[in-house]
């Protein structure tokens, strides 16, 4: 008979969490029980699973007796704090935050790319940025084939990164908007970061600052993108260099991913190893006007490639794409619990 | 006494039109009399001017006669037909279409980058596309002190560079989904491009198709700003790669630019070269969350430059910029009427 695992999912409530729990009523992942956690502020709300009624629980360190595996999306505070609690008792971590992502000793999982890293893990297995994982499921099929040298990457990303908060502020500055509120006045309180001191309306704007900056005039999210791209591949030579930037959809981030392979490639090899791809699903037909979008990716769990094309001064090195996923699916929730059926595929749970 | 000129606006009820009157009232480029032209729906319509009532009148061409300074912003077929009649009687046309731009013997013209471009004329003179405009104003400082090899730019645009059908169609999408409509079922008629066979929506949406395709994957929108880039420029050896995204901002592109310089320069050179550039407003303290937004430039007649740091992997070479102009009046009408106030300057008219 398969074992069967006790999983919590701790931050249930938040705009991953409650994906993650959507997704574990249909994973191919065994489970025998469910826990969700959460702030004392949400304990004792219910949670619709498999037909019956899961109780939030508060978070605490004891929260993990008995549990085998941990989903974490809650901060990274709390990661920081309840992540070794969770492995004290025995569980392993799956950890949503950024605050492991880049220990030594923390595998970084994207189960297309790099799965045969889970098992250096110590207990804690870290699930990428949302932004980053989309990127390596596209690109990793051609870095396979015809290695990469370098990646020029600006993103347009989803107020749904945010959390439920960014979602709330743009759908409420939407209203805003269409009862007269002029554009300067919309009211914001979240983005483009929460815990920087100004906000700025994202309706109708787009926002060049993701998370806070660092003193080299790059933000956080930028250099999210730039060091796990190199540990996920596992290329400290790999050049990257990213440009993060909000704007006003609710869910779903674009990139425009511009690559410069080592060895010579083109458009139809690299159209060939994408429509191959375990994870990615190619919509490249500009003649039918057929390229991602990304309100066709909302509740999807693949990564969209398109508009695939040389560029024009590199032609046989140099090549643009635009990546499209749900972020809070492949790009947080998803990418998490397929971490999870990985190590059972691979027999490391 | 200063010569006075008889001023013609081709165009006058579009959304680059409007702007082109009213920035028309304030110009310092001497005016006689405001003729307004249009089509034969628009013909009686009044628009206002300095106080008095200007009657629209039906474009033909004998509606040229007595015109010195012909401004055209009603499409490429009708600058085809009409600009040349407009040559023919005596005026001198600056054309906001696209239909002339490529043709060597047009000056097109950024009157902050090639303005001696202008002496070379023979009646025509072309404004650049919106996106490539203001990226010119941005590097131009930058091309002249240390070279430029290559560009790679991802573009942010807004609606309004589709007129104002495209404009109304991104309020109505909002309205739409305030009411209760999903995404998926928002009405789309007019983007991504009016022309082209299929529509979707733009509201909550990143649409990476601007203008129709060509059969090489790249879209008309991208070979302006790579073909007009290297014409302005005057180097055809400059390497341009573009994509370009329409997303759902009202007015105010905004531009993710990469630039491999010839020379190495650095992060404080280029600030110093931008903040003295002409009509450039350096935005760029990101310890104080200062960059250019597309809300901010809203109205304004400059193009904001922020967000500029060196590339990581090539510091001395390559730098990241965040570009943004309101793409009606840079991007459009007032670079048309700039152009107008240039020739007067250098005796040209």
């Amino acid at each position: 008979m398969t074992k069967k695992y006790h999983v919590a999912v701790v931050g249930a409530t938040g705009a991953v969490g409650t994906k993650m729990v959507e997704l574990l009523e249909t994973t191919t992942f065994p489970i025998e029980s469910v826990k969700v956690l959460a702030s004392k502020r949400s304990a004792g709300k219910i949670i619709p699973f498999k037909g019956e009624d899961l109780i939030i629980e508060e978070l605490t360190a004891d929260s993990f007796e008995g549990v085998d595996v941990a989903l974490f999306s809650a901060g990274g505070s709390i990661s920081a704090t309840f992540a070794p609690e969770a492995v004290k008792r025995g569980a392993v971590v799956i950890d949503n935050t950024s605050h492991y992502r880049m220990d030594p000793t923390v595998p970084l999982v994207v189960p297309e790319v790099n799965p045969t890293s889970l098992s250096e893990h110590n207990g804690i297995i870290a699930n990428p940025n949302c932004s980053t994982i989309q990127m390596m499921v596209a690109l990793e099929p051609i870095r396979q084939a015809v290695g990469l040298d370098k990646i020029i990457v600006s993103t347009y990303q989803a107020v749904s990164g945010s959390g439920a908060k960014g979602i709330a502020e743009l759908e409420n500055q939407i209203r805003e908007y269409v009862n007269g509120t002029p554009l300067n006045e919309l009211t914001a309180e979240v983005l483009p970061c929460g815990s920087d001191e100004k906000h700025f309306p994202i309706a109708f704007n787009a926002l060049p600052q993701i998370d806070v900056f660092g003193e080299d005039g790059y933000t956080l999210e930028e250099w999210k993108m730039m060091n796990e791209t190199k540990k996920i591949m596992n290329d400290e030579t790999l050049k990257v260099s990213a440009t993060c930037v909000r704007i006003p959809v609710i869910n779903g981030h674009s990139e425009s991913i511009y690559i410069e392979t080592k060895e010579e490639t083109s458009l139809a090899q690299i159209r060939l190893l994408l429509a191959d791809a375990p994870g990615v699903t190619l919509v490249d037909d500009p003649s039918q006007q057929l390229y991602p979008q990304a309100i066709d990716a909302i509740d999807q769990g693949t990564t969209f490639v398109g508009r695939i094309r040389p560029d024009v001064d590199n032609p046989t090195k140099g090549f643009h794409l635009w990546v499209v996923s749900d972020n809070l699916l492949k790009g947080a929730a998803l990418n998490t619990v397929q971490i999870a059926e990985k190590m059972v595929e691979l027999n490391l749970l």
